[in-house]
């Protein structure tokens, strides 16, 4: 919700509750060039890295595995990961998760591995 | 928590233990030149704005009041504000609440009112 001055308030599980897919960010605030989203999760996301984008999961509700080439962290509700530029994971859960990403405004979904997972313009919601 | 290539590992409810100081930020992470901090609110804290940082205030525990100039928004756990650049607001709680905030590295607490409450270097925890 945007307010005047350009204030956005937002309660995060009234913009999960706007979400149907899976694996499909939206976005729910915009700062200092940066994108926070929203995405919904469900099994395996695809292999992928980001050439020029750090990246932030926080898990608001779910379980979230997050495998990397050397080993795999698993993060439950209130935590989260910083996943460097260059790095290569990739996403999986075994039952719904939902997780808030922080990242550079323009960075898309699947990085270096575009597929039918690929998202590059997210919406607003 | 680091691990191996910079991917950063945090648990918020393990992180906040750390804190005693209210409205002493702390940093939990970095990523494109941004920080990832956290913070335990009580009572008020002081009208300021900032010149050039977007700021965003995510509940985590407990409810805060933002108040600004012409009006406030009132915050519980899961919800987050985003406060733009220039705009003047005033954090405030009746109880202990904490925060996650995101805003660039460099970013000082108190803006351009500074005092006894400001933090210009805030440490890693």
């Amino acid at each position: 919700m945007a307010s005047s001055q350009g204030i956005i308030k937002v309660n995060l599980e009234s913009a999960f509750d706007k979400i149907s897919e899976y694996w499909t960010p939206k976005i729910i605030g915009e700062l200092n060039q940066q994108h926070v989203k929203i995405v919904k999760c469900h099994n395996s996301f695809t292999w992928h890295s980001h050439e020029n984008e750090d990246e932030l999961f926080l898990v608001i509700k779910g379980r979230l595995k997050m495998e990397f080439r050397s080993h795999s962290e698993f993060l439950g509700p209130g935590e989260m990961i910083i996943v460097p530029r260059g790095v290569e994971h990739c996403p999986q859960t075994d039952d719904e998760a939902f997780v808030l990403l922080f990242e550079p405004a323009g960075t898309v979904n699947t990085g270096d591995n575009p597929g039918d997972l690929t998202h590059p313009n997210p919406k607003w919601i």
